[in-house]
């Protein structure tokens, strides 16, 4: 196949064309500083207004709950720092999973080793679903905060949020979600799920990098996290990013126009190309929730090769794929999240995440089926391990 | 005149038709994540860098000492917070100026109310010149940073960077400048001056909103201020904004091939309304440095009259102007830079800040001071100070 195929879209989405159209405006003509008093800005806070109040409507939240951050990196941080240091009156005990993204567990790593917090990191089960009841015991007079990503963004697994929404009421603490890879592609209400804070980011829902939003319910009292002008209420300084801004609005007016017609065009993608690939490469599992999981993720294991030369080889083959998050690309461990969900090192490094979007084809699918199969062919012919294992057979 | 006069440079700038362009295959066709493994993704790999490479000649530094953010203010944070931690070992006290912005300044309040540093605010002369003997005084053994901006962004003083690069070196202490209003105007090369972290913001200079950049000397042992993924060598997580830092890196080339004859322009133009304005309208002061001030501000305190309405006559009259820094407008409180030069409340609270760009005209400046002096007179005319201070004259 000549043209490229994207199956990364996990790592990040292309920037639809109506986007950037919406954004261009705002760069050349509309310029000027929303935190102006003159009419020419006051287009800008009033387009700044519009694309707060589609993201606030499309999670069932107000207007005035949701802060723009740079990225769902930014809101993870912010939740956690921010809400560390507003209660730490009450304690210092932070709940969270042993599949955060980085962005959580890099944070709290600083929260424990900067700031003296403590955190608990609860156990997933073997299809990456958070152990409720371990969960739950965990819990402390001096707990603060539970921190449970909505879905993962490796084995697409997606959490009982509505479960550790109650737990997190019951016990009257606060509960933070990170759903940076199911906003846009799952219904969130932030109300019936009991979340008090949430994290997503435009770029994986095809809007421009760059952008993306914290949700604080009304009435939780963080402070900022970055400091300076009255942004943002006051509680997130920087000039706002007009431009990315308006493009996350229409982004997300997008998704939530087309999440139906556009997921349940992705799960018959998906489940089509877990099929084949279970049915058609011997010694091969699906890492994640076979149902509980993200329309567009697929994830496997094939056992005896390296994910690196699959993902070098598949290149090759003009197919994009990652063999985890693409934040770690370039490390040599292997996942944190393939490690919890009970995988030995060996057959963890041996995985392929593949996420696809609703404009891939059938035809798409079939070429990278056949292109795996080839591959892994022929790495495990040159693989000692797999030698080692016919030979023992 | 039908056309807007946009005199609000120093809040931000309109982004260049040129800096657009090149960002715009970043969005829809190039949009891998540089962090992903394939050939895809390895072109904006390329663009990343290629754009530091840019920014890192325009300041005398090294690709490997610019870490791309999301803001100035960002950079400010980064630079301060994660000294802090860095150096705590050395001690808690940090040294500024009362003339900072508040990116600076509300992250020390923060440092101080949250993390128990110690702050000290040096004073300014009356044109805005941080006291250098003061400062030098302000050492301790346990100072572990000075941040003195690079040149004001209400009233245009240039601090003399280079004496105060020369003071931290004297005494073993780092030296962060916030050169947000600078970078872009006046030539800066890091080592000379003896600058150790600098933040810079590329909607300043006719880049686009939401990129910065905080320059790091090799060395200095600052940890990342937003944790997760490895992007930025490990110190600055979250997927890099690749349309902005090759906008960026656009907007820099051009401010530097372009400096020379636009800033000469800018001076010419700025000259030109600061004398007409003091010569034509009595009872009037410009504020800041006669000299040295940015090319392009210049700053009036108009006595008996309120800015704000000052400041919504001439956007009736199309022109685009501030009373003082953009990421307080809304703010009743006299502006903290005119109260530490010295001027009186009832003064500050009367002040006008004019921020040019060499695409202005005099006959736009022209336009500008016949409309300030109509509309002062006006303002006079209703003013209950300027009707005291006639009966008593």
């Amino acid at each position: 196949m000549e043209k490229k195929i994207y199956l990364d879209n996990a790592a990040t989405t292309k920037t639809r064309p109506e986007v950037v159209e919406a954004m261009l405006p705002y760069f050349s003509q509309l310029y000027g500083n929303p935190s102006s008093v003159y009419e020419f800005a006051s287009q800008n806070k009033k387009a700044l207004d519009e694309a707060r109040s589609i993201i606030a409507g499309a999670i069932g939240a107000e207007s005035s709950e949701v802060y723009f951050t740079a990225s769902g990196t930014e809101a993870d941080n912010w939740a956690l720092i921010a809400t560390a240091e507003a209660y730490e009156g009450k304690g210092k005990h932070i709940i969270t999973s042993k599949i955060e993204h980085h962005a959580v567990l890099h944070t709290c790593e600083y929260l424990q080793k900067k700031r003296g917090y403590e955190v608990t990191y609860i156990d997933v089960d073997e299809n990456g679903i958070v152990k409720l009841d371990q969960l739950e015991k965990a819990i402390r007079p001096t707990t603060i905060l539970i921190s449970i990503m909505f879905a993962n963004n490796e084995i697409g697994t997606i959490q009982p949020i509505k479960e550790i929404g109650a737990i997190a009421k019951k016990h009257n603490i606060l509960f933070h979600t990170d759903a940076v890879q199911a906003f846009g592609q799952l219904d969130i209400n932030v109300e019936d799920l009991g979340i008090d804070m949430m994290s997503a980011s435009a770029h994986k829902l095809n809007g421009p990098k760059g952008i993306g939003f914290l949700y604080i319910k009304k009435g939780i009292k963080i402070r900022s996290f970055i400091h300076g002008g009255a942004q943002e209420r006051g509680r997130r300084a920087g000039t706002e990013n007009v431009p990315n801004v308006v493009g996350f609005g229409k982004a997300v007016e997008i998704a939530m126009a087309t999440m139906e017609e556009r997921t349940k065009k992705e799960i018959q993608l998906r489940d089509y190309l877990i099929k084949r690939v279970l049915a058609e490469v011997p010694y091969t599992r699906l890492n994640g929730h076979r149902t509980m999981r993200l329309p567009n993720n697929a994830n496997f294991s094939f056992q005896f090769i390296e994910g690196e030369s699959l993902l070098i080889m598949l290149d090759m083959s003009n197919i994009c794929a990652s063999s985890g998050s693409a934040c770690t690309s370039g490390s040599l461990d292997p996942s944190h999240v393939l490690l919890a969900i009970g995988l030995p090192h060996e057959i963890a490094h041996g995985s392929l995440r593949l996420t696809l979007s609703a404009e891939n084809t059938f035809e798409e699918i079939d070429y990278t089926v056949e292109k795996i199969k080839e591959i892994v062919d022929k790495l495990r012919m040159m693989s000692p391990l797999y030698e080692d294992f016919v030979r023992r057979r």
